[in-house]
């Protein structure tokens, strides 16, 4: 039995890992602060795609927070002890948007191990998709090859159903190691979306993957 | 006219970016605390490629610091004002080897912007090659692509004469940014590291790079 996987956002990456979560035919909600939004592109996605709005509370036993991390952090906490039980996917790169030159979480932690500070009790963070760009999701491969997902946890169990999902998805999970590594995912990924915005990388336009090749 | 280039060190990332230096066609200079392994890995790489102590101040316009940190760290104080106008390449990857869960320098700075505080006035400090493992620098390209190398300096300068010396390698350069996006290089590269010492990525054997895919 695979699980179910609620999406919380309905925006670009909400799409992206949504178009995935079909293809691996895992069973799938949407909800959205706007229900309207989450009806529309759970319809748009296929059929037998639930949805609501976040009032509701996750039917899912992987819940993927595909908002900025600052909303993210206030689902976290309303939500609470619903989430208790639940894997969280945490997709967010904390960008400081004001400079764009360092994160908006201080150096030495990083948005995945605040948001498992800040949830309830039971609540397993895994940090995962914070490279990949919502259109590479969409397409799921990067110049011909599948899409590297880098997988960060403290729950081996957790990790191991989020590369399932991964895998399924045609996509290829990387175990990255401990959750403080998403210190180094989110930091890296603060450097390509630099490159994104930089006219030296011409070809660069937020159609870029991170691959590990061997 | 390009610029010479000496490297400093006779090891594995030595050998790397001699090889590339030499397919670069730059003049090229090594010197290593061991006299001899210099002569021998200059014997190794080719004709016309000098060689010497660190006891020598170095010849070329870029000096490759092509040793572990602490080392890299020493041979800039020593050297001090006789690194003044040349660009220093700093490679370094500061892993706290006790742990192998963190960098030796704090978090929100770099061993490349420590480096930079420690030269003499006048050393430009670039950051590059730190992706890049020994073996693959060899071979010039992993799963038949180029080799990406991210350059990070604060010169647009130095960064433009070393991504040319890497395009003339065969290897492509990105330009990173700023000298302390070295925090980011420098943090993503350790969590590769660590993937080759995890028994679950059975075909990452310090084999592996890091490439942007569009």
């Amino acid at each position: 039995m695979t699980e179910t996987i609620t999406i919380l956002g309905s925006g670009n990456m909400a799409r992206g890992i949504g178009t995935r979560a079909v293809a691996a035919g895992r069973t799938l909600q949407i909800l959205s602060r706007d229900a309207e939004q989450a009806a529309a592109l759970a319809a748009e996605l296929g059929a037998n795609i639930t949805s609501g709005s976040v009032d509701s509370v996750p039917a899912g036993d992987i819940i993927v927070l595909a908002v900025p991390y600052n909303a993210a952090r206030e689902l976290v906490a309303t939500y609470g002890a619903a989430l208790a039980g639940k894997t969280v996917v945490d997709i967010s790169n904390p960008i400081n948007f004001a400079t764009f030159d360092s994160l908006s979480v201080a150096p030495g932690t990083s948005a995945a191990e605040e948001l498992a500070a800040l949830a309830a009790p039971g609540v397993t963070v895994v940090k995962a998709f914070n490279t990949t760009f919502a259109g590479t999701l969409v397409e799921g491969s990067v110049a011909g090859v599948p899409l590297d997902v880098f997988v960060a946890g403290d729950s081996d169990e957790a990790k191991a159903s989020i590369s399932a999902f991964i895998a399924d998805a045609g996509l290829r999970a990387i175990d990255a190691g401990p959750l403080r590594r998403a210190r180094e995912l989110e930091g890296f990924q603060l450097l390509i979306m630099t490159l994104q915005l930089n006219p030296a990388h011409e070809s660069f336009n937020w159609n870029t993957a991170v691959k590990v090749l061997a």
